[in-house]
């Protein structure tokens, strides 16, 4: 295990919770490295939460731990839990914010909706059950400040993951979204982000694109081909980002505000020969 | 002594302000843990800083150095302070902005003015004029850069409280918002903050509300009982939040925009038997 | 070389990309301390982030690594770079935002565009083209996270800067705005950056001002003497601030919504004598 510990939490930075949530967990690791991926998912939005998971987690040391508090069902009966994989630990509620990590993209389509799902076999997951790992009282409405943060930070310090609770062989996963191809054989993808930029990221991969030439139409435009970089390309272009997705970009401008467009809009790719 | 520092300024995180206190603090302690808590605070908005504050130290370790530049006096003849509690360490000046630290709840009303408090017991205070502990030359407007980050980095290494200045026995506190009983009986809070949810937090703690069920008026709606957590309310729901205090909330909604409410607002709570 | 790195770039805090540079960073130097400076310079403000740089880069300890990503030209054939100055190491693109270090305030005007210029002798510069200080595969998109992360980690472990690429003589800078006198005696200076408070900063420095009384035009309005601090000013007021710059401040106001001012406008300064 790792001293890193990561944060993606919907708190903003405005209030003191995220200062208070490593407040705590420097009182029991003081040693730990915490670093902030980001604390401006919309409030409650786990979609978005398990995307941004997604693209950050595997740039960080093996053993990191990636605390996920986005939690709308703080104080109800949903469960606490870590994930081991080979490379990370996560903490996090089990409302589907680890969707990413659980569901390969070669995965059945399941929908956004999370539902139970059997861990795969290098996978280890424990439910959060062992009270004297928390900070007491535990209030109802901040378990980032009573529950995960102390967790994490016991888990920086070496602890078992057996000592925090109990074995479970299933997490909620919601499907993430994924292209599909359409009866004239077009590949049929989505805008899942947008970035500061406005930069849209959909959920096309550069292994979904059909060989040679591309067409690409977005919100009624057209863009041939794929551009090198930002740099090499036309006003509006299209490339594979550093994701390994495919991005709709406007050369220094906003494509989001030139196409007007938003998240779950289609973006329809033919090969070039049948455009 | 901790070698934990955190930070609450009005700077915003746009401008260097924050990176250039963190530098300078670094250069005097390189094992200086330097936190966050907030710099969004309004523009020398004090009462604000000094909630936010009051929230959140008290979840940092023993002997923590909290910094607070919230300060419109800079370059005034206002002083600059360090108080010590015996759980803490404050370095601000001597504004208000510890106000909360200064006036345990159950303190006689002073009113939204600072006026001279005298110290309690368990408190001490040094007031900064031992120049060879700030940068030099000393701006008339940056003190948070010349005199409290080097300041609050030469305290985390150990040098004892004295040698920065000469003890004075009162500081300048407002006395904080508090709920008032009226004639009929009801006891009247005010919104005192409202957070990224929209969530109305309150002056109202557990122990000032009337025993058994409860009626709450905010806005000219009414809200019946108190719920164990977001998840487990109606629409529009009361709690007591992981603080203490009474929070008015929309189940995953803005409540400050649900009701338009804004700082001040009243809030109105009756014993049910009397509702 | 010291084990602090800061960062300044054009991601915002909202996406996961700072915390991913942070990630590849802490991966090849654990030791490192990364300290935020901005992030929300505006996409690709070259000019912008320079200014930021130069206010905040000598409030570091002797030997910070300083990594500027604003880069227009990512993917392209810019290149990029390493400086090093007696106090201090930079890694950026090689676009100008290093301009403020590579060109004294005493610099004959270049204009804004950025040009080729030698580098004085106490400055010493390096191309990146060692790809195994990269991460790979290097994207076209990214190279904060795959080649500027990389390589600050790996210059703050003590890898001497000979290792990295190959020696250059020359970086292209622009000339930072400066005031001019103008054919009446006046002097002729530029709002130049506008922060949080809505204070103008001005390239006018305290060297620039006429001896004695100063009379002072900005957006039509006249300002007669300079003031002590924020604190002892009249509701329109102009100070040197805390970077020895010409400040236009409104008194617990924003000056620039007060007089609609923006980046760029003029501000006149006169000898009192000859107002």
């Amino acid at each position: 295990v790792s001293n890193i510990i990561t944060l993606i939490t919907d708190f903003g930075l405005n209030d003191p919770d995220v200062g208070v949530m490593k407040g705590v967990m420097l009182g029991i690791s003081p040693q730990a490295v915490i670093v902030d991926i980001s604390h401006a998912i919309e409030p409650q939005n786990i979609h978005q939460a398990a995307f941004v998971l997604s693209t950050a987690y595997q740039f960080f040391p093996q053993g990191t731990i990636h605390v996920v508090v986005v939690d709308p069902g703080v104080g109800s009966r949903r469960r606490a839990i870590i994930l081991r994989t080979p490379s990370a630990y996560f903490v996090a509620p089990d409302n589907g914010v680890l969707s990413y990590i659980l569901a390969p993209a070669s995965a059945t389509s399941y929908g956004p909706e999370p539902e139970e799902r059997e861990l795969g076999p290098e996978l280890e997951a424990i439910v959060l059950t062992t009270p004297r790992f928390w900070r007491h009282p535990v209030s109802s409405t901040f378990h980032g400040r009573d529950i995960f943060a102390p967790v994490a930070a016991s888990l920086s310090l070496g602890i078992p993951l057996h000592e925090f609770g109990e074995a479970v062989h299933s997490l909620l996963a919601f499907s993430p979204s994924r292209p599909f191809v359409d009866a004239a054989g077009a590949t049929i993808g989505h805008i899942i982000y947008i970035d500061r930029f406005g930069n849209l990221i959909t959920d096309v991969s550069g292994n979904d694109l059909p060989q040679g030439d591309v067409l690409i139409e977005i919100c009624h435009r057209g863009i041939k081909g794929l551009s090198p970089s930002y740099a090499g390309g036309e006003e509006l272009l299209a490339l594979i980002n550093s994701s390994g997705n495919l991005e709709i970009a406007a050369k220094n401008k906003s494509a989001a505000e030139m196409l007007k467009a938003k998240i779950g809009d289609e973006v329809r790719i033919k090969g070039g020969s049948s455009g």
